[in-house]
C-alpha cells in the first residue's frame, strides 16, 4: 500500500500536553491528520491551559474517556510514567487501535507498555528527534517536527498496517521516518543524546561549584563555549532523570568510552603533545560538515544571536 | 580622562587576518577608530584576499613595515606564534606605541611578548569573547564584537593611557570591557571555554569511533544534543592546540573537578539514584536563565534553525 493512501486517523488521543504532546495536537489539526483530537492530561492546570489554547477537540483527565473509541493513542508522558498510563488506557482500547509514544528510551518503554496490551491492540513506539529547551503546553508549535527525524521501533510481529498508520501521522507532520530495533535505538541515542546531556549537566554543575571563579564570571563569559552546554543543561529535569534511569546500560557503556578517550586527551595536554591534539581537533570537523550538509543544522554562525545583515565585508 | 575623550588611533596594525583580525579591520574602519589600517599577514593567499576584500589601507607580509610609525598593534595570530611576531615587530615600534593581542590565553602570551618590548612600548593584552566556528579573512564581520565582552589583562605598571587606548578601540567596536589579571583570566576561561571545547572535541571523537552505531546514524540523529557539541568541535584546530599547550595547568585543574563530578553522576546512574539526578538537573537551569537574562544568548529555541512564525498556537 503506498503511503499516500494512509487515511487520516479517526480519533487521536494525545496523552501529556507538554512541548511534544501539544506540538502533535497542533500539527495533527493543522495538517488534517485526525478527524478528532482528544487531549488527556492528569494535571488540571495543563488541561485548563490546553482549553484556553484550543488545540484539541476534547480535553480530559480521565484515561478511560481518552481511550474510548480511540484509533491512535500517542503517549507523551515522561518515560517513567508510560507503564501506568498504558495500564489505565490499553484495556479500554477497541480492537485495531494502535498505541504509540514519544519516549527517548525504547527498550524499557516497550517492556513497560507491552504487558498491558489487549488482543488486537498494536504497539508502535516512536521517538521524534526534535525539541527545544522549553516545556509545557505553551512551548509547542505545529512545525516542531518538520524536516526532523522520527525513529519507530515496532516490536517483531507488529501488523504492517499499524506501523503505516503511525508512520503516516509522523510524515503528515513533516517528519522523516526511520525504523530500527528498540535496543539499537537506545545505543544510538546514548551517544547522540544521553551522554551529551549528562556531560552538559555535569560541566554546568562543576562551574557552579567553583570558588576561584565567580558564577557571575561564568555567566558573563559564557559565550566562549560554555553557553551551548547551558542550553542543553536547561532541559526538563524529570524527563532526563527518567531517561538515565531507563537507559542505564547503554549510557554507562558510552560514558566509559568517553572517559577513556578523555583520559588520553588529558594526557596529551599534560605532556604537551601538540601533534596528537591537532590531529584530534582536525578529524572532528568532518562530522560537523556532514551534519550541516544533511540539513540537521544551519551553517550560519549565529552563536546565540542572529547574524547581522551585510556590513561592508 | 573620560573614555569619550579617547582620540582615534593614528596608525593601527592588525597582524593575522583571520576571523578576529579581519573583523577588527572591518570594525575599525566602519566606526572610524583609526586613521590608517595596516593588515600584516605572513600568508600570501590571505594577503591577496584581504586586498580583494579591501578591508585595510595597506597590506604587507613584512613585520618591519607593519611596525613602522604604528600607534597600536593588535596581534591576532595563534597563541603559539605571539612570541615570534612580537620579537619581529616590538623593537621597531616608536615610543608611546601599544601592543595588544586577542589570544585566548593570557599568562603565557604575556610571558612570550614582554621580553621583546623596548622602553616606552606598552603591553595591554586582550581577549574578545566572540567568535564563530569559521576561520579566515572572509569569515569576519564588523559587528562580531557588538555586545560581547572583551577582557583586558594589563600587567602591573602599565601606563593608564595605554590601557585607555585599547579600551577605547574595543568600546568603539561595541564591546563591553572588563579588566583582570592574566592568571585569573586563564582560570575563568579554562572553565567557560577551554574544558568545554576539550569535552566537545572528545565526545565527537568517541562517537566517530563506535562500531555498533554508524557515523551516518550519529549524523542523522545529531539534533538530539550531539549537534551542539559538533559546532564547538569544529573550531580552528591550530588555535585550540595552542590554547591547550599554553593553559595546561588551569585546564587540567578544571578537568580534574569535572571528572570528579562526572564520576558521582555516573554512580547515580548506575545505582538508579533518581533523586540525586533530578536535583542535579534542576539546579543547572538557574545558570541558563541568568545567561539569557544577561543578553549573552537569546531565549528563542532555534536548535539549529530559525523558529517559524506564528502558526496558530
Amino acid at each position: 500500500m503506498p503511503e499516500a493512501a494512509v487515511p487520516p486517523i479517526g480519533r487521536l488521543a494525545v496523552v501529556g500536553l507538554g512541548l511534544i504532546g501539544s506540538s502533535i495536537a497542533r500539527a495533527a489539526r493543522r495538517y488534517g491528520l485526525a478527524r478528532e483530537i482528544v487531549a488527556v492530561d492528569a494535571d488540571e492546570a495543563v488541561r485548563e491551559r490546553v482549553r484556553e489554547l484550543a488545540i484539541a477537540d476534547h480535553v480530559t483527565g480521565d484515561a478511560a474517556e481518552g481511550a474510548r473509541d480511540t484509533d491512535v493513542v500517542v503517549l507523551c508522558v515522561p518515560v517513567g510514567a508510560m507503564g501506568a498510563v498504558a495500564e489505565a488506557m490499553a484495556p479500554r482500547l477497541k480492537p485495531g487501535a494502535v498505541i504509540s509514544d514519544v519516549g527517548s528510551v525504547k527498550g524499557s518503554v516497550v517492556a513497560a507498555i507491552q504487558p498491558h496490551l489487549p488482543e488486537g491492540v498494536a504497539l508502535v513506539p516512536g521517538h521524534p528527534i526534535a525539541g527545544t529547551e522549553y516545556s509545557g503546553p505553551d512551548a509547542g508549535f505545529s512545525t516542531l517536527f518538520a524536516g526532523r527525524w522520527c525513529i519507530l521501533t515496532p516490536p517483531e510481529g507488529t501488523p504492517e498496517d499499524a506501523v503505516l498508520r503511525v508512520r503516516g501521522l509522523w510524515e503528515g507532520m513533516g517528519a522523516l521516518v526511520e525504523t530500527m530495533s528498540p535496543e539499537h535505538h537506545d545505543r544510538v541515542l546514548a551517544i547522540t543524546s544521553h551522554v551529551p546531556h549528562l556531560i552538559a549537566y555535569n560541566i554546568v554543575g562543576t562551574a557552579a561549584d567553583l570558588e576561584a571563579v565567580t558564577q557571575s564570571e561564568v555567566i558573563k563569559f559564557s559565550a566562549s563555549g560554555f553557553r551551548d552546554f547551558t542550553r542543553i543543561a536547561a532541559s526538563d529535569p524529570t524527563m532526563w532523570r527518567d531517561i538515565f534511569l531507563n537507559n542505564r546500560d547503554a549510557v554507562l557503556e558510552m560514558l566509559g568510552r568517553f572517559n577513556e578517550d578523555l583520559a588520553a586527551l588529558a594526557r596529551a595536554v599534560r605532556w604537551s603533545d601538540g601533534e596528537a591534539l591537532h590531529a584530534m581537533f582536525t578529524r572532528t570537523r568532518a562530522i560537523r560538515r556532514s551534519i550541516v550538509a544533511l540539513g540537521q543544522d544551519t551553517a550560519a554562525p549565529d552563536f546565540g544571536r542572529p547574524r547581522p545583515a551585510e556590513d561592508g565585508k
